[in-house]
């Protein structure tokens, strides 16, 4: 056991200066970025920890394998289908789920659906294929999904109709937002049958803007590559008289990847994400400054940033219902150059968007041991009788998430927290590049 | 707010049936793998969460900037030194320490100190070099470390010397467990003499195994590259009849290396680490069985396993003081061997330890990132005046950890955790090999 | 030595059968793609061999050291620029000019100019920088060009007058034919002033498309790169229903890189070229029905191809005077989708243009190695007094082309050759979609 | 056509100053490594161009499809074996086989034979494999060969007994040369049956030593690899004090990956291959120099190298009847640590023997497109009839090489050749350490 006085940090005495960071940090007077002194970070949150103080506070079921389960595994079936667009890692999570099933429990009749939900109802005529330990062996090195996919739901009933069919009592669903709504949709429907078919999520984002999940599969993945065209970018801008990078990133509402693919090389001189409004005005000309001062800049931009520059645009939906953002990236370029022709400055602007470069790579190591986790942990909740949940990691815990939790609401970057503030040190920018 | 409702996973019915996992998980019949039913993760553990019950919890002081510094940026010097063997991000470090030294407080006087403690001594006559920005700006890019590295601790007393008649006010050392604890000799040397010099540790073990700081650094750079060792000795275990691949990775005390590489392909047979003892005349026939079984076998080895097999080597020390192991790998690649040889079995052996190319390499994104944040830390913890610290991350905060807690045991994997429950599933080999 | 009957080789019996590729790749009826059976590859070629036999045959001088050179190294002064566009391995020729010229021949003073030909004129106001092995030792590990480039020419009495001022002896220009032009008249107008100033060029192309030099530094690393799209357009195309994946590379007149990058996966249906025009008539219903057979195609087209099609666009040209050409890709993709449209069929296309993203990665291992000996053998010509010529590599040895001869025309890929008859074998399209 | 007078390259005048390189290149004064100035390269070899000339010069005959065929494509089964070491490329070499077989003659029954020849023995029982397009989609993905591997030859009557039952009429055998000696032994014994099989090779040999094909398949991929431990064994030599890298690889008699591998960094101090003997005597000492000017060293050495050192090994024979070498890697290692120590002087010294590490790894893009052009020719020559040849690539163009040509000697590092001459410009190291 840690005692607490080991916790304690020694100082040289009462800090007293004022830090020089003030001015730059502080958003326009309301938060700033400082710590707290008092703040704290616990040592131990465990339950039993807590529960000798007599707590009771909210709290997640953990993953993992119960001593008792709910479905005999010689009697049943599973199925896998995969929704939405690609993220590095689905077939490291279609590998963890077969393999687990298979010598965990000794699930042996595994079904997947091609092309997402559609793979599930008769119209679509895509045949079901049998997932096998051997068949599965190398998937893993591939991106993609070998089951195909697409977006965009299906009618429950025609779903259950086709699980019931089939035999299915373990429906693995690897997918968005879109799709999680769409399998708590399937698992009411079951319910309303009083059908004993559980339902289980692994939740897939590549702009990691699940909440509740902690980090999405594919993230890392997708950032380290998202930092191979920043690098390619700035190496393209310092090369050239007056060379402008722009680069446009996945993140329609969340800046997660431009966020850590800028820290990872840490030569942006500009990030710009959704969660943070920024001026158009102010921005344009401290572009123009620091190609004057130093030669050339770096923008890097999630796709869902400067909406708020967009306004004019009208609203459209895409096949899974989200809506279709502006293109921010090209607006900015247009704009930039439009601005350095008016200031009658040179400009050698190179515009990059790897989108889908990014979506199609396989899993790298950190991706692959995590969605081969999830996997297990999904296989766990379901042998269980869970359903209706996703599975996810929580404070270094795999965890059960109700799947209405998991919808309510998006992971955002927070303007007043560790990882803004990382950026805006790393790259020196005013927070909103008001006067 | 997450009303604690949201927080009820929906089950089909209660689980009554035994898990077919109890056997082959169940070491020794003392501890069992399964999720005792009432565990739970706790969703929130701000203080100010607790403090509102009226708590008092061990908690550690975060990172991050504050509102008011200790010194003066415009009067101080500070120093790097990294010491002890090589890690994937020590140029990010460094990198990350001059350019937030430089560019959030305006330190322009920054000191590299050559080949560890040594370039802090005066009989070593390595020169000082002078850290600049523009000196700094693409090191990230390269493996090793720009100042190089030695190991060993020196007088404390002649390093005091050496950086007061440097005037160095912040000495940021980047070293494993040894040079922390040198570095607090420092420190201690420091406050005898009453002088306002912050001593801030960046804590480096690519073996993973400090305790209180989440994940060192280099860490997933390291099992990413040691998992390529892992798919080369499987290519080549598969494409022989009889072939039997013998990874031995880093993990001198500690088994993460081994595990998370282990995972990230899914194709080890067989993971032996520290933690875990196990019986050779278990182990052996287990080995060949599988062989004769499935064609090949691929077996993955922490340095440090089976030292309880090595009992008759000489204790030797290395110039850090570590205690040298005796070379397990070597050992067990000669007794499968003779194993197979006294069955008169043929085998088609080969062994891979990929140690000097493993540490060597640049970091990827992930630590990339990572180093850049720890450095931003360090800096501002010792802006603040703390020291004698570590900066470290705990449950997804940025935290200082004195530097006694940090060297008062091991982090090392725990062998009725998560971690090494995904590895038991994954290859699905008993616990310790005993009938 | 070899004895000419060695080189027979057995056969089993007279081939009578006709050949099941006849119709697949006879083009229109004018040439066929078959090996005529009289044709031979001589085993030797050197002078040594032929001049016994009388022959004075068409052949170029080799590089290389020489015994007795030109200049005196102690008295010397080199230059070097780079011009253009980004190409992976300008860093590489760049070091091994510098490490060349110093190590080999002891030449210390060494300019680097700044951003291309305008660092050599007086209004650019580009700073001279200073070359030095130290300086240059880890460069060839980035991507572009430490000393910046630029399009277009200046005047050559401008530059000249520089040389002389900075007392420049050797100028080494790597860059592309409209540089090379450059050179020429550089080169002429250092004779006309009858100076003593070698003028070397090292020829840049990432198209791989200048005459005479064997194959251009950078290509092999850049069709590397575009395979890596390819691939990822495959994935993409193969994940959805009716998934199309197009991928345009660079190519303005030539499809080495097309051609190349599509056989590395071996996976692209249609690649198409500037060198073979082709019918869009037939090829839009080509690729509908591949889509109706197998689910999904996959398209590489080189920037340069289909000309043709775009005849209605106006005469634009760039900086360096070349003909800006038409956006094939686009329209290509336009022309898809409205051809998919008016069938009525569903379709989900990829376009990927990843040019960027390859101009400016290091060079791969290959490139680095090639680049530091055309490097050496630009030292050797310039030392030797050679001028007006570029190196390159011919039939396996390092030679002298000069200028005139290497700008006189295009490397383009044969379409009666053995590499697009590789290409078709490979992708099994029709020659020109002519039905 | 080219004017001769195009080909004349310019100069500024008679080159008169001795060389600096004189001392250093001359190898014990019977060599030197300058060209002669009446030396060139031929532009054109064609036999066109020749005969015109009436000579019958040596000469290959050229790869490539026929227009009549031996064998009636509906009515022919193919075989494939593949033999002795891993070599990157393996599995690009069996997919282009069985594609081009496939797609370009109709040929639907490929047999894989299991294990090398053992797999064409009835003894060994090892199952023979159906090959199909859709089975070799992704196989050139990973390293290694999916149809396994085996060193040694078997008895060719047994052999062809097999073939005979199978019916096959197309063996394609990828092996080194041991294996193309079975071929040949194979080929005879089905001429002395007067049956009507083709036996065609691909050659393989990561070390590139097998003579006329130009380069072995592979090998790119090998020393780009090799490259990495080089670069790694940098790092960790610059970061120590008295820092020794000593890299072992592959080249049992022939250097080239070694001397390719240390160019392609251009950071090695010394490369060692067998080609070129040398006195330990010097070298020793001149390492020491150098650790001490600089304070590390790199020093690159081929498994074949210094023989001449090991002189009291007794002779070993492998399974292929290659002679055993002696481990001069680990031999140079202790005699290193024993000099310095002799001399009192410190030295960390890092060995780093990569090999298996080498050979399993996947085919570079470039490897991938030359094993694909090498399968297609190989398909085509054995539909014709040729049989008892390896293809390779000569001058350029896809040939024909007898195996007993192919088999005749080895293919070797020049030691007064360009290569060489380029290595030891890179290095500075002199020719043979001898005063």
């Amino acid at each position: 056991m840690v005692d607490p006085g080991q916790l304690i940090v020694r100082s040289l005495g009462e800090s007293r200066i004022p830090s020089p960071l003030g001015s730059l940090l502080t958003r326009r007077g309301t938060t700033e970025h400082y710590v707290d002194e008092a703040d704290r970070v616990l040592l131990d949150d465990t339950v039993a920890m807590l529960a000798a103080r007599g707590d009771e506070l909210p709290s997640f079921e953990p993953g993992g394998p119960r001593r008792r389960i709910y479905f005999d595994p010689s009697k049943i079936r599973a199925g896998i289908v995969t929704c939405g667009g690609l993220c590095p890692g689905l077939n490291d999570v279609i590998r963890g789920l077969v393999l687990t099933l298979n010598n965990q429990y000794g699930v042996s009749r595994i079904l997947g659906f091609r092309n997402g939900y559609q793979g599930l109802t008769p119209g679509a005529g895509h045949s079901v294929v049998e997932l096998t330990p051997a068949g599965v062996e190398y998937i893993n090195e591939h991106g993609g999904t070998i089951l195909g996919t697409s977006r965009g739901n299906q009618d429950p009933e025609e779903i259950v109709d086709c699980l019931e069919q089939l035999g299915v009592n373990l429906l693995f669903v690897v997918g968005g937002d879109g799709s999680m709504r769409g399998a708590r949709l399937i698992s009411e429907t079951i319910a309303a049958r009083d059908r004993r078919i559980a339902v289980v999520g692994v939740p897939k984002t590549i702009d990691n803007d699940i909440p509740y999940i902690g980090q999405s599969f594919g993230f890392q993945t997708a950032y380290a590559k998202a930092a191979e065209s920043i690098r390619a970018a700035h190496v393209e801008a310092a090369a050239q008289p007056s060379g402008v990078g722009l680069v446009q990133l996945m993140g329609r509402h969340s800046g997660f990847i431009a966020s850590y693919a800028a820290l990872a090389n840490n030569d942006a001189d500009y990030v710009l994400i959704p969660e943070v409004p920024f001026s158009l005005d102010g921005f344009l000309p401290a572009l123009r400054r620091r190609v004057a001062d130093r030669g050339h800049a770096l923008v890097v931009v999630a796709e869902g940033a400067g909406q708020e520059h967009l306004r004019d645009a009208p609203l459209r939906l895409d096949a899974s219902g989200n809506r279709k953002l502006g293109d921010f990236g090209l607006h900015l370029r247009d704009r930039i150059l439009d601005d350095f022709a008016a200031a009658a400055r040179e400009v050698n602007l190179k515009y990059i968007d790897p989108s889908y470069a990014i979506r199609s790579v396989p899993a790298n190591p950190y991706d692959s041991v995590y969605c081969l986790r999830l996997a297990q942990a999904a296989v766990h909740a379901a042998m269980a009788g869970r359903t209706e949940l996703v599975v996810g990691m929580w404070r270094g815990r795999f965890v059960h998430v109700p799947i209405p939790l998991a919808v309510s609401g998006r992971n955002q970057v927070d303007p007043d927290g560790d990882l803004w503030l990382s950026v805006l040190e790393a790259t020196g920018q005013p927070p909103d590049f008001t006067a």
